[in-house]
């Protein structure tokens, strides 16, 4: 007979009752934020027809990294890689009967063909939280608020991390009408500013060289103006004055009205700009090992009328679980946690099995969780057992104790059998 | 472009939020009751390597119901079908690191391809909890009375619902021993007797000449001997006085014992025999309209040691919610639900939406959730969207209420604009 393999499936995670406390830790403070603000629970099928990801998700995740699959009656599906198409589908199909603005949020897996590294798997978790129905700047920055909230509320501080905001309408103006760039050049000078970071000054020259060609005297130090302008205010006065503008700087004095202290301006964050419409913001870890995007969102205000009704807007954000559990680890900001278990119950004579159980039904009535163990074997194995359960007390039952009613509650840390 | 299909994929559904508070009520009860008796929730990726399906699911599961495809490199995978396999091979891979007897539960979803019909679906959600490495009665009677208190922690009584209760090993005994039938002719009345509620007494006994042929006239009057008993005491003596026969005496003297009321003696059930080892059973509604198995559960020892480990001992059960929900449904015990935000407030001066945040923060910080509408819109249409969502409570905030920090929390039902 062939012997199994014991490994889970390359890239995917064994969550033993130890790593699933940390995560519904987590899971549970992020539902406990978005319901505290109105947003309502909704979940969606694993498997979704291919081509709504392939509306929307780009080229590479659809043929390089979704796991699709033909169904035995030929249905082309894929495990989904994301959740906006799903939400959207949802959306969609009651558009008529659902109250907006919509809030809604959902606690799922995922998964993505990828190479596997630290903090990037291809079967992942993420909360997903969207407003649809308004398409007002104070939904925007309820948006960014509970970004920040979604790791202040586990105590990170501004130290930790910061959120770069941009926005597509905005970078559409700067474009066309401040630097005069056709379709071609924006889409080139964008890659370029994407990774910015990522090389010298001297190669971002060069290579801007090679979009502009002539031009490059007349468009570049426009171009340098923008990039090193790290506040608004250090924004080229002709691009102040636009409409896009006004509606980017209202959201920071939003922002810092709800005392959000992360944001800062990046005029360079081009993350996924050929399908965000408005808003769009990352957020960056601050430590220096791990100086890297975690997650972001922003507005998507085309998604729902793919299919077939009236457009509505959307502006939400995702957060991926693997990254945060790092984060919070790497910040020491996870507390220790326990095995529940209240009291384990060692039965020493089976006979009294019922007087045991009736004591165990009595506790968990009291709201404690009981463990009994009736099996027959020495004590010293019960205790063993209970010591590396890691739970605080330990009841010894037997005739005494059932004849009696009476019983001793052990501390577990201090008694050894 | 294409307009894409707004409905999911076959024998899938959307929960919208009001499905999903269904869904999360049932949820948290099995939860509570699990984790009170010492449980622990684990969780496991949902793609698996297919063989271990293959392994132990059977040939239907794996070649006619299972969503198995090739990734990208070559992998022959599954997703999970069922979670025995799966938490079988997490014990597997902590053999000597896990304290024992190890309570595990998980509540995941699962996907067949199945012909989608009524409380049947492709993709299903379960509770799966188990002992392992307790082979004693006790842990078999704790399994049985969870699987009876998952019903009647909802309300259900024993007028709704029976447990009926079978035995590999008795079984075993019987077909070899009592009946003296080969292996060929076990299989064949052991399929018979799966059917035997489906079929005529006469259709019954023409079969049974079939498999037994001249040896009919012997054997056929023992197997109705077996097949009539109603209760344990009706077996024949000769199967009553086999160890076989005593340890499902024993379980059944201590189900009375904890006070199970549903659980009855079925010599004819047969499900999942070529799986599990020990006790099994099935949990049958017995509403006249919807007389039909739910779920079940029983002991299989041998699945841990397909991983190339010692072998240890497990006993477990299923249940599946939509099963669970329609019975609920049927039977009249499931509560009204409703949306858990507390108050809505409609801002009508988008100039105080500071104030407005901040008294919303302020009663988030004494438990209560709020929905902040700072859209601006009429205030009609955010009494509509508040009433629409079932939200009981209304503040109407503008500059009288941001100046004097006052506001008056009106009850929707009562009040109309």
């Amino acid at each position: 007979m062939i012997t199994l393999d014991k490994n889970s499936y390359k890239g995917t995670r064994d969550f033993y009752p130890e790593d699933l406390r940390v995560r519904k830790y987590i899971f549970a403070k992020w539902s406990e934020m978005l319901e505290s603000f109105g947003f309502d629970e909704y979940a969606t099928p694993l498997l979704e027809p291919l081509n709504i990801f392939a509306a929307k998700s780009g080229e590479e995740i659809v043929n390089e990294q979704t796991y699709s699959f033909e169904d035995r009656g030929g249905r082309r599906l894929a495990i989904r890689p994301e959740m906006t198409p799903s939400v959207s589908r949802l959306i969609a199909a009651r558009r008529q009967e659902l109250a907006y603005p919509a809030r809604l949020y959902s606690i799922a897996n995922f998964m993505r063909y990828e190479r596997a590294q630290r903090g990037r798997e291809r079967e992942f978790w993420q909360v997903n939280a969207d407003v649809f129905g308004d398409d007002s700047i104070y939904a925007d920055a309820e948006i960014v608020y509970l970004a920040d909230k979604s790791l202040r509320k586990f105590g990170a501080d501004k130290s930790m991390f910061e959120i770069r905001i941009n926005d597509r309408h905005l970078i559409d103006f700067i474009m066309k009408e401040y630097l005069g760039l056709d379709d071609g050049k924006t889409r080139s000078l964008m890659k370029l500013l994407d990774k910015i970071n990522k090389i010298s000054d001297a190669d971002f020259n060069r290579q801007a060289e090679i979009i502009f060609g002539q031009a490059t005297g007349s468009i570049l130090p426009r171009v340098r103006s923008l990039v090193d302008a790290k506040t608004l205010d250090m924004i080229p006065q002709k691009v102040q004055d636009s409409a896009e503008f006004k509606r980017v700087l209202d959201l920071f004095v939003l922002l810092e009205e709800l005392g959000v202290e992360t944001a800062i301006f990046d005029i360079t964050l081009m993350r996924g700009l050929d399908y965000y419409t408005g808003v769009v913001f990352e957020v960056f870890d601050l430590d220096k090992n791990n100086n890297r995007s975690m997650f972001g969102g922003g507005r998507y205000d085309g998604l729902v009328g793919l299919f077939g009704v009236e457009p509505i807007g959307a502006v939400g954000f995702a957060v991926g679980y693997t990254t945060t559990e790092l984060f919070l680890q790497n910040h020491k900001l996870l507390p220790k946690f326990k095995n529940e278990t209240d009291i384990y119950i060692a039965l020493v004579d089976q006979n009294c099995f019922k007087a045991a159980f009736e004591l165990a039904e009595k506790l968990r009535g009291e709201g404690r969780p009981i463990e009994l163990d009736s099996r027959d074997v020495k004590l010293d194995k019960k205790f063993k057992t209970a010591e590396k359960k890691g739970i605080g007390k330990m009841i010894i039952f037997g005739e005494t104790e059932a004849k009696s009613g009476e019983y001793e509650i052990k501390e577990l840390s201090k008694s050894k059998p």
